[in-house]
């Protein structure tokens, strides 16, 4: 099975491609699709709705699974974050209705088995479980990866995270 | 020119299509794309992308107006509302990079004068303006229209209520 992780954000929307057969996981690819301030707000959409296109496109995933957005600074920020992670939904969604969702507790948890976890743990994790050489940068692409690996892990238990 | 004005919602997202030729309005159209709860948020969010998308395709407005959102009653209603306006926001970049927006104050302003007007006032306005028989409805239609109108009469000033 092949699962993209994704981590929704304005700026920087994270992903990492992770495949698992039986108990074990490899990483294929992982990065940031990257928007930038002072561009009009339809271009940054529109760059973030055409980079999980094409993604998904290429890798192909069986599953797409989202880290969870549970809180933004403000009412301003949760606008915005809110239009990226919509565009990154309608574009997985015009390639697969298997969209899941995890929170972030329910990622470290299955990362690194302790839901309290800190960010350095679970990269560590990351890097361990998936055999890199280094901690995956920038941090969002670390949390998509950590995602992709949690949906894995989720195995026949999956269908509870499906996306409602 | 032909002005699609859209009030985005996550539940009901108010549309109104009007032609303006020098100083005279026509309504050519308006409604609402619903989506309903207990449907997957993927489905709603596609529902009103593809429901934006239809109309631009069936209007071929030269402008898209969108009444600024600016408040929500906390951050989980904002990353709802701010994912249905991207939905929007991306479907109607498929078709025209002419998106503008206008806060709910100067809509009220250009639509009866007055940037205090509550909704009944706007609603007749737009009727009387329109030469409709009735205040459209839901009030989601017809502040879309409004939307709209007020791009008409913004005329050679509407470069500076382009989308940033």
């Amino acid at each position: 099975m092949i699962v993209l992780g994704i981590d929704p954000g304005y700026a920087l929307m994270g992903w990492g491609v992770v495949e698992s057969k039986g108990n074990r996981m490899r990483l294929i690819n992982y990065g940031c699709v990257e928007t930038y301030a002072h561009t009009p707000m339809q271009h940054r959409l529109r760059s973030l709705y055409q980079g999980v296109r094409d993604l998904v496109n290429i890798y192909q995933p069986d599953d797409v699974a989202f880290e969870e957005l549970f809180f933004a600074h403000n009412v301003t920020t949760a606008l915005m974050v809110g239009a990226a992670r919509g565009a990154a939904i309608i574009a997985a969604t015009e390639y697969t209705e298997n969209l899941y969702e995890y929170t972030p507790g329910q990622i470290k948890q299955a990362v690194t088995g302790s839901g309290r976890a800190d960010k350095k743990q679970v990269q560590q994790m990351v890097k361990m479980l998936l055999g890199m050489d280094e901690i995956p940068k920038p941090d969002d692409a670390a949390d998509a990866i950590a995602c992709a690996m949690t949906h894995c892990q989720a195995g026949i238990a999956k269908e509870q995270f499906r996306m409602k």
